[in-house]
């Protein structure tokens, strides 16, 4: 196959993309988030479009929506990313990787060229956990990591828990870890997944998509202060104010990150009561720490709890720490990653590779299962957000490499 | 008038306290928001128990709720305070001025002596504004000093309007203004209050009860830093993350507040998107100031402000100001203050006196009419949460001086 048709398979990914966000953007982002009906919409259009190329279709435990196509083995491969998106997100992260999947598929779909293996693409259920706080609900059902007494609590902002909104998918939140059955039945044997960078590096370096050899682990907690509430008009030096404990320890959070080049972010804050004329007696915050050195997510998360505890002190507040979520970090299979960096410089002139800080569901696979990622740069590193961007040029490259890779491992028996 | 018969009338008005409090407290405090139904059961049993001591009821324009005992005379003095109470309030905030006039109606009511000068109660309307932002709506609408434009945008924290909750009182906003007129058809001639300090100054000195000789100014802004929100996986260095341009500013007011002997307090804090992977990209806090000195209250906003655009410079975001109220410091009438301090010296031996830093409706009638105020101790200085309280025998001493000064004024034909 010659090297055009490489990037007129990227033009028709591209063209998906876009008819992708003309139902599920508007111009304040996408809106594709998980278990709700914009969401429902994108999965639906996933399923019938790969219909349209010959795919079976299926829907497993967890709300993950697989297209197949049969290969010369049952050896298969899987492609995989998710269709979910955070609120107010943007039109590449995740859609790139499924839809990607997409363009292997019409590749080797029944106007293609039948693969030696057997091809899978899976659009996994509620990668971003932007609604219930939970991450890769679909892919740590499969992988096993998915805690059920955990999954059981699970609310959103509104109060409505993980199980009310199931309902409306005739779900069963303690059917989720049949999914791990039905992927075993499927016989796979690797895990590829195309993302948007989400962060500057590449920009700053000039290039347009590498391999990604790893993942940062990730430490989730919510931090909750707790203090006395009262009047403004009273003395400062006599009060327990729950806010600025936060707020100092926010801060502090920041310089760890630094320290260890690692990375430290409060996302979620909410104080109470919340009213201008009292300073908060509690104040809770989400933290999320990440690094690819096991060592070193050890200590940001060590010292983020001693510069909590000191914050608290310092405030004459109490302090409590609530684990929702960690992963170590993920080094991917080596031999994935010369296949990887082969394509990435047969396409580019260079065997770019770098490791990702944005958690992805290749991690989930990765505990069982040879896997790898390959990264589209994304302008400005901006991400989770309507002005996120890769220029068509960077983006055809990018899907043009990843179609070698899936060439490289699906024409391969071995 | 025997010292024992202060003190039996101040019995009563802990009585009716507790009574009051029977109805609209639970285990997490008290529930009496402006413009919430619980506020109007605590308001129709004042009306009541005034009708049952023969005083004469009447609802102003903008809600707040008089009685009256005809005097000998038709110059006039107003005890006043309010019923309101933030979310979680306590059981006397507001709630003691008011009872305390009801106090006072009953010493001169049907069952009492006719005093010279004629009595008026008033329960304002919405002093804490606590619902809607724009505190002491009731005694403003009286002074003059309720702005319209302001008022007709005010919205609770649900999106609900200040002009869909009136509905419910067959109220226009329009007409609040009218409150002035009804106010000075009534020929008042001074204005009295009591209320607990909401601070620990008395208590860290072993009193009781004091002559208030003034209230802070108040500046009160919201600020909105606005950066740039992206993933959690994006390298630190290279972020616009608007809360912790909002933190570093929160703690920097403290630092100003310390620095001048003065109030800073942040109340309210709103980050978007509020998602445990995103860092924010928009931030906004309350910014509430006092002092009694206007130069201080001047250089304390001023540093504010500088603060914050240093904030937002260091974390490479930008920040806007809403001013939503202010208030210059208050300085009571001299004369008033005097027979306070005497009334205190009666009841307690010393005529203790200091300025409040929390804000009252009499920081309205001063404007226009000689006003006095007196606190009572607060245990450990809290107040707006359910932890507010006075022991039994302090709040004994404080209305039983509080009466005292009311015999004084009302009793004097001058």
């Amino acid at each position: 196959m010659s090297e055009s048709t490489w990037k007129e398979s990227a033009k028709g990914v591209i063209k998906d993309l876009r008819e992708l966000a003309s139902f599920t953007s508007d111009a304040d982002g996408a809106h594709r988030v998980a278990w709700t009906p914009t969401w429902d919409k994108a999965q639906d259009w996933f399923k019938e479009k790969m219909k349209a190329e010959g795919a079976e279709i299926s829907v497993d435990a967890a709300n993950s929506v697989w297209a197949k196509i049969q290969g010369e083995t049952d050896d298969a491969i899987l492609i995989g990313s998710h269709l979910d998106c955070v609120p107010n997100g943007g039109w590449l992260d995740g859609a790139l990787g499924v839809t990607g999947g997409m363009g292997a598929i019409k590749r080797y779909g029944k106007n293609g060229k039948k693969p030696k293996k057997t091809l899978y693409v899976v659009s996994w259920a509620d990668e971003e956990g932007a609604r219930f706080g939970r991450s890769c609900i679909g892919s740590s059902s499969v992988s096993g990591a998915l805690d059920m007494e955990e999954a059981i609590k699970l609310k959103d902002n509104d109060g409505i828990s993980f199980l009310e909104a199931l309902k409306r998918y005739n779900l069963k939140i303690e059917d989720f870890p049949k999914a791990r059955d039905q992927f075993m039945a499927k016989n796979i044997k690797s895990y590829l997944e195309l993302h948007i960078e989400q962060a500057p590096v590449l920009e700053s370096q000039g290039k347009s998509v590498a391999c990604v050899y790893g993942i940062t682990g990730c430490e989730r907690q919510y931090i909750t202060f707790t203090g006395q509430p009262a009047h403004s008009g009273a003395p400062i030096p006599m009060r327990h104010d729950a806010f600025l404990a936060a707020a100092q320890a926010s801060l502090a959070f920041r310089e760890i990150g630094l320290k260890y080049n690692a990375y430290c972010t409060v996302g979620k804050v909410k104080v109470t009561p919340d009213i201008v004329t009292i300073f908060p007696g509690e104040c809770t915050i989400s933290l999320d720490q990440r690094s690819i050195d096991p060592d070193v997510l050890k200590k940001i998360y060590e010292e983020a709890h001693d510069a909590c505890i000191k914050a608290a002190a310092d405030n004459k507040v109490e302090v409590v720490f609530k684990p929702v979520w960690s992963i170590p970090p993920t080094i991917f299979d080596k031999r994935l990653a010369e296949l990887c960096k082969e394509a990435v410089k047969e396409e580019t002139g260079e065997g770019t590779s770098m490791f990702s800080g944005p958690l992805h569901d290749a991690a989930e696979m990765a505990k069982f299962l040879p896997s790898i990622m390959m990264f589209a740069m994304s302008s400005k590193g901006l991400s989770h957000c309507k002005e996120e961007n890769t220029p068509d040029k960077d983006l055809e490259l990018a899907i043009a490499a990843f179609l070698r890779l899936v060439e490289k491992v699906s024409m391969n028996k071995s």
